[in-house]
């Protein structure tokens, strides 16, 4: 599910802005042969997302360290839950804690965050889905933890899906005329989405046949109308500014898609830390 | 200040996971030869970090766009401020506006809350400074922001500090040995620091000449003891759990130094947009 | 156009492979002083594509070269045309000109062969479309190749279209349920493109609401029995085994598109060369 | 005989141009659990040049499947002959496949036709040797399939070999002059060859006391007369546009060497394809 | 002890540049299948150093190779001591002779040399230390062979230690006004050395409180004065031209540390060879 | 004269091993806004090699230092000769200060010993080259530093020239068995090299069409007869331990080339410091 080609150069960059030359302090006052047991524990309550990162970390400092998952990514844990541990040289151990941990905390974060939008809006016929707003080098990842979570994927990038924004529009000069660039000029394969603001606009786009709307920034009740007014000739995106508060609200227009930001740029890191004993 | 053969991979890499093969929308919806000028500008108030970062994504997506800024990194800006613009292909603007965005409202974040953390201590003889808790691939940036945002850094990463934290403590089998063993195996260019959290081992820490002591989550009258019992023999450092909320009490203890991990982990960015118009 | 970013690491192994250490031939027999002239000349007709490789390569092996193209790419050309020049040094024209001519011979003959596709099939409304039969590390510029040839392209990898194939639906178990599984785990910006062999396949594929039928290798008569059963309700693709000689006769069926693996796998090379005059 | 030092980066631009961000074909139908057996069979006969770049490509994208090999590279193989075949995950093979293929399309294309130069060339002793003409990123391996189909090969690139061609003559001031220069400047360990044009050119070549003569684009007859005049004196090589039909006339003039740019420039791939059963 | 992502890049760098697309000598004059003995053998005493280098090396060329060390790093030798083997494919061994045995002379040359300048000051509370007088890419393998020679190592690089040197003071206009900016900007986990040169500058450095005083240059006389105003109130190292002739008198005078260049830019390889049998 | 192609790879190693995260000595004590000249002064005689690296080193520290050479590569100057400057932002000039002279101290170190074996065999009609004993990363410069001091190239790897040793000998089973191999499977456009060590080597080797002979490690009078046993049928080449002191000697013997080991290996840097000033 997690294609280390497109992550290891971020763990590189990782290792090389950590561990640099060398970790001077656990050198200075471990010795080599000091074998210990590393638990990794979860401080307070989420839902996991990462273990494999942190295998993949751990294994890059120590190929001979044993990682061992006590949950997968994806449960709901409990405060003060043990997630996973690693044994073997304590050096490589204390070498690896922080990069793993920053790893673990952040795409926990994503996927506790990701988990709350789906259950606010269970019962709804509707995907919350991530968007482009996420860290430079984490797509990969944080659109796995969003997965994780419970929700679906937006489009990865500018390469694989098209979506005209409003600076398109103001760009082709119009929706229509958006529209019709997109129309002839589009691969045969990628379906077309459009933001869209009026009712107006709504009605604007279905005439050019666009296959996604995006509501972008709607207030609720002008989104149902919206929704009525499409009528099931294109599939429905709610987006913008979108939190725990007023989601459920969103859900209940009967868009099929809620597009969130705050997936991936505002999740608050899950407290996670490893404990360490001598073995 | 900002040394751009640490920071191009990152960038790199944020190229090829948004760009990829092609920006299909913008290039199915715009002619090659429309000229458009993109003006970048912050929704809410606060710190701005970024701005070279910005201009280097620009300038690798298209070399011909002309960047302007129109305040400096570390200005601390109103709601609605325009702070930089790009004038040239709006085709080139477009594909480099959301990574251009996602770097600026993360640096300007971390930066807005370090300079919060700064005010929240005004007057007391105290650094703020971040810590390794920062964002894979980001470490280099990430300080930056800090720094700009008026916070101080501390060790860069494993190679260049030594910091013995508890498990270190554990690992050696105590705060003496754990001195002694820094002691002798250290470079001679480098202070010593170490974890304690009572204040027998604060007197231990002090006995085996430790330069700098790190009270880790220490109750505040705790601290204030601790710092007595310091009286200038070591630089102190607060750490631990730091909040806007509670850092001024910390600063009143004396401590030298309070680390907060939060610059990094779990500052909330500045909503930041770009609006385009064509020229 | 071209992003450069996707071709430089190829360009990189061309240079590599075939200069590596030193032209020791040039640096034997040609003074560093030397200036020339190198004209690249056309030897029979055909549709030039590459010109801005072939200035790329030469720039990288000496940036001072004068590079100008008499010719665009995309123009059909007799045979004997001069289609651009470098001029400079001796020794580092003459190190460049096999790369350069390998680039445009290839490029040239793939735009070539797209074109006279195209002819083939004036006048029927249907687009020439590539394959993913390219050849390792050259997708871009081949595909690049294809559109300055008048044709179009087709999904420019794994990632950004969904087509399923014959391999796919023998281990999904069938047209139904492959087009079931998409419809439900594909993102919601793609089209699902499903390759159909038979007339209870097209009528199994249209009862799955598939967006794009693919006729693999079917006969004439067939397809045009395909095509009239889809009557519009998807768009239709003719592949498999596609000759200049049975290209019309596929047009007429009435199909949308016509996906031709020999512009990238079998296209003959155009015969060029490079003259040199010293000056 | 393979170093995949210099072909892993060919590897990796073709998985990073095919794959990118992932197969969302194979993931939207296909279980990850589900195991399958895909053979790779020929579907018309001809030399087979390629499987250890097959095993590579399966084995980066997947290291867990097992990949067997049913004939050897060099081998001559009937049509519908299965050559190798690959276990394991459906999702990996069925993402693996147009990569593999195409690699062993095109190599055993360039064995075949290689092949097929050396039985016309029978009896005669010469050698079939190729040129720089080959595809830029893919000097390693069809080198490699040159030698597979029986051939051998020529310089690896302008660092290995000495060879005056017509535009280091013109640059140089005649073949005395390049000659000259050659003899005082060029490595002692390579031996030098020269083109020639004319038997004027042939007599100047051995006086200024040439290696290798490269009779470019000479009639049958005057090549003759140029193999008669050397008198075993230096080595002889044929070049020009050499066909099947010709070669054997070529061949019995009685030179020591005939390159043929074709083998690597305009090779027709092999038919090959991989049928796939579940397991 | 050896981080290979470090080292890994300059071993590539070392394949690249010798063998580059293969070893013809080899290939063209020893069966594939010829197994083979090669023997390391130093011809000279000395320290050795670099072994897991050389098992490194062997193992990039061929993994089969089975490598056995009859010494270890560290170890002093006589002339005629075999210290390590590799056994397995001729062509492989032969392959990698050349490489194994630069970085082992070089290595072993460079801890033979600390080992000599380590036992010259023997009964002395001193250590010896390196500079960056280092061979460009050999700084981490360079400083390796120091500690493996007895020495210590000084600062990594330009990032993790504070050395004002006289260029540093020119610039800042002194020697309080360097270490008045150096105390207020440096991290306050760095101490500060600085450069002086004589008894005014010793005064002023302590006055500013430097934390380790560089004597550069120093007669040994003036360097005893120096060391006797220091009074251990620093940390003292000499510095400058340093010779096994004078470092005694050196280390007599008191002084902390003594860094040697000549360790990295000087030290005169071992004599080591390969010798081969068949087996 | 210099890919940058082949050395840009070690510049960025030696980059990122000194200057890492920063130089923290010169941003805590210089002015950003400080300017400064640097001279690059010879502290002792020699001949100078490696100014255009210089150049490069400077410029990709900081583009805007104006680098000026006062002398050129292969010009021998006396002690105390300025040689070059750069001038511009202080910082930049110190942080690239020990990186520069680390790479022109030891480039002149070679182009000034090749220059004093030149200089010992003046009139002889021999040619003094390098061999493969070089420094791992710097072959092209430390090969440009010969051919700077007036010597020649001998094969720039294992890919580029034969020559058969000892090692190669023992593995085929002897001089004409390995020659024989060589003849039949080298490259045609390569000389065959070959180690001898007795007359009777030399005869067999002659017999065998060897083109050129190497003495290995052999007396002075025995290299006389082998010589004459020659009698110009090949090229002659002497190696092994060369020194200045018998240079002349085997020259004497009428040897074409006399290869040296220590050019590379043994070279002592020249001593070459940075003056500051500011400006």
């Amino acid at each position: 599910m997690l294609n280390f080609r497109l992550i290891d150069p971020l763990i590189e960059l990782a290792l090389v802005e950590d561990v640099g030359s060398g970790d001077i302090t656990t050198q200075s006052t471990i010795e080599n042969t000091a074998n210990a047991k590393g638990t990794i524990v979860v401080q307070n309550g989420g839902v996991i997302a990462g273990l494999p990162i942190a295998k993949r970390v751990f294994g890059k400092i120590d190929p001979f360290l044993q990682f061992r998952t006590l949950v997968k990514d994806g449960e709901s844990v409990q405060s003060m839950t043990p997630i996973a541990s690693a044994e073997g040289a304590a050096t490589s151990i204390l070498t690896a804690e922080r990069i793993v941990l920053n790893f673990l905390q952040r795409l926990s974060g994503t996927a506790t965050l990701t988990s709350q939008f789906v259950t606010a809006t269970k019962g709804y016929p509707v995907k919350i889905v991530d968007t482009r707003k996420t860290t430079a080098g984490w797509r990969t990842i944080q659109k796995y933890a969003v997965r994780v979570g419970g929700g679906y994927n937006h489009r990865f990038g500018l390469y694989d899906g098209i979506l005209i924004k409003d600076n398109h529009i103001i760009a082709a000069g119009g929706v229509a005329q958006a529209m019709e660039r997109a129309r002839s000029a589009a691969p045969h394969t990628s379906k077309i989405e459009i933001e869209v603001e009026t009712l107006d606009q709504v009605e604007e786009a279905l005439q050019a046949k666009a296959d996604i709307l995006l509501f972008d920034n709607m207030p609720v009740n002008l989104m149902e109308a919206a929704v009525a007014k499409v009528a099931g000739r294109a599939i429905t995106e709610a987006s913008g500014g979108m939190t725990l508060d007023k989601v459920e609200a969103v859900a209940s227009t009967g868009v099929d898609l809620i597009s969130v930001g705050a997936l991936t740029h505002s999740a608050i890191p899950l407290d996670i830390s490893l404990d360490l004993e001598i073995v």
